[in-house]
């Protein structure tokens, strides 16, 4: 016996009303969802007739979906190599690996966790040479981190060259749950000499990529991490062993990490020179500019997405700092002259992602949406105007500046420069 | 100029020394290691050395990795229908959505989600029926929960029936961020009667699965989810919409979710009356036993893994708790006699998995060990015995009782009921 019947959802007297109407909260929202789409679901395409196919050692998502990685923005040279996260999709903080965003100047490579190595040597008292099972040996620690590409937001510096979208203007940002060992302990088994002021990491792609990291950083809180999300990182992730510098731009997080040298100086490398940094307005350049700033930004509604009508929205959006906690995200709704207090989505944790939330209710016209994030530094993300100020127009790394987003009257939302 | 010289994995110079046996902490760890795997990795085989693949708009992971979900156990009837997660390789507390466990009795159905819909119904004023995109419209949230079988340690009632791994002993929970909306929000916004005292959630798939719910529990904190860590649900969880019941038995998280009715009692569905009930000692059976009760299991060393030898090991495990936050979890390494506080991942959040830690040092001699999970209310997790004074032996369903790893000297590790 079934003791509750079976729904009819093409049934005149369950069909949609359209309710709430007027005085209630969430009324404008459903009704206009009302109009767009047809109620009921043919038997004959009903899945709970069928049995469904059988489960998977390892699961797939469903065909349905349809949200991917994309390179670019087209507008900048290809050679950067970054694979941008559809943030406009995604929700909650964590990011899923499989579009978690990844820049690979030299391709991805192929590395076998049984053959790789981690060397730590230079200034230190006992050169250690670690097996991945060496590794996951020792004591190890969880963390849900924020990474940031130092490039992300690079397309926003001029308007011209501004992107579609908010997978493109701001999609180098990702945020997982890493796994590793504590490179202080590593550094302390090593017996780092205590002239030792910085380390250089080596990761094992064909790039070669090498960072200098201060010694108080190294020892404060860097993972060799070995876990994303509960599994080993994805290849374009840093497969098998990623360096994780909390708060601090992506480069520095080491993919592919292979050699550890302990050294008195920072070694003034490729990817720390003429790369990852910034021509300041006296001509001179500005270089270890580590942590990533306060920033935020609207993910709906953000470029290229249409609000089917005026009523009740959600401004949903993402806020990090790489000094701390997010404090608070304000939005405002009018171009910048006011302000109001989002809701931040429990736990905040540092140097994770956070997202915010606001209730809205469009009335149908033109508007400018901002968003920008206060941590707990009490550092406010700055305009553009603010930031040119300060770093003149040349940068290409660190644009952290708030980001509009124009919602025109036909429901169509647009980057723009104000 | 590449100012840091390349590594010589294979130079004498650099090759592995069997550091700080002794004194030091973590000697023995890394020693023992030593003695397990060659050095250096040749250079013909050196990704390095080649341009790695083109980045993938949906990434996979390495084909090195080999961690999957299995049916079974074995020597359980089929027809249960578990995906079991692999605990012994799951890292922090995010499960990885391709390795969520899944109990599927009637197949993984495929749903569009253009098509599907939402029926909220009975004593309502105002019937609902909703599409997805009226559902992802209104407010939002997100939480990171555990989920578990009601029957997860189903073969751990009984010795002759034990499970030989962590995979099947306890593989049927995993933690996920779930992003949704609060359910009270839809009952509100339907006009659920004063009198309304239940619901009942059905699912879409071939089993229709029909679960009854208390009112106070649905008007709390139950979510309509469609967010998944950070993407849509897989298909084998709820594809596209899944109702998320905060701590209570997998199977009221109504995967699937089509159509909840508003009634003013439980139904006694099938799911509730011969299934997910348990037979008492006094032949009674015992129903609605909704809330997973503070439980812990430890992941390394568990069942069927073997340690290389003695010296340092961490002992890793998750704990839960259906009532509220993990405040303790102990571990003993002497069958029970003593107890020592582990080490509790942060942050520890109500209603998720909670990653506990302990150093240990083996001495190569058999040992026993277990934990367990002390919650918030106070209640600590039983023997298996204690569980069995109060249920009898003739339960399926609702087994939190301790776990007892055997670890012999010849570093296997066995399930061992004592």
């Amino acid at each position: 016996m079934n003791p509750v019947p079976a729904p009819e959802p093409s049934s005149p007297k369950v069909a949609r009303r359209r309710f709430l109407k007027g005085g209630v909260a969430l009324g404008a929202a459903l009704a206009a969802g009302a109009a767009q789409s047809a109620v009921g679901q043919p038997a004959s395409d009903d899945p709970s007739r069928v049995v469904g196919s059988p489960m998977l050692p390892y699961g797939n998502r469903s065909r349905f979906e349809e949200g991917l990685r994309q390179k670019g923005p087209p507008q900048l040279p290809d050679e950067w190599g970054g694979n941008f996260t559809p943030l406009d999709e995604t929700l909650g903080i964590i990011t899923p690996s499989a579009l978690h965003y990844e820049v690979c100047r030299g391709g991805v490579p192929e590395i076998d966790p049984r053959k790789h190595r981690l060397l730590i040597h230079g200034m230190v008292d006992r050169p250690l040479i670690l097996t991945m099972d060496e590794i996951k040996r020792l004591p190890s620690t969880s963390r849900i981190l924020f990474l940031e590409c130092s490039g992300n937001s690079r397309s926003e510096w001029r308007a011209p060259q501004a992107a579609p979208s908010v997978q493109f203007t701001h999609g180098c940002t990702s945020c997982s749950e890493w796994t590793g060992v504590a490179l202080s302990l590593l550094l302390r088994e090593a017996g780092a000499h205590k002239g030792a002021t910085w380390i250089v990491a080596e990761g094992g792609d064909a790039t070669g990529n090498e960072r200098s990291i201060p010694m108080a950083k190294a020892m404060d809180d860097v993972l060799v991490a070995y876990g994303q999300n509960g599994e080993a990182p994805r290849p374009g992730n840093g497969y098998p062993l990623r360096l994780i510098v909390p708060g601090w731009e992506g480069n520095v997080n080491v993919k592919w990490l292979r050699r550890i040298k302990v050294v008195d100086k920072p070694y003034m490398t490729r990817m720390e020179s003429p790369d990852h940094t910034s021509l300041m307005p006296d001509g001179k350049a500005r270089q270890f500019m580590f942590v990533m700033e306060a920033k935020s930004v609207i993910t709906f509604p953000s470029g290229g997405q249409r609000l089917p009508g005026p009523g009740f929205h959600e401004i949903r959006g993402l806020a990090w700092s790489g000094r701390g906690l997010v404090r608070r995200v304000e939005v405002s709704k009018d171009a910048g002259k006011t302000w109001q207090n989002a809701k931040l989505q429990e736990p905040v944790l540092r140097f994770a992602h956070t997202r915010f939330r606001l209730d809205w209710r469009w009335d149908g016209r033109p508007v400018i949406l901002q968003s920008r994030c206060i941590d707990e530094t009490g550092y406010v993300q700055p305009t553009l105007a603010e930031l040119a100020k300060v770093r003149g127009l040349n940068s290409v790394y660190h644009n952290n500046a708030i980001q509009s987003w124009k919602v025109a009257a036909d429901g169509s939302v647009h980057n723009v420069h104000i």
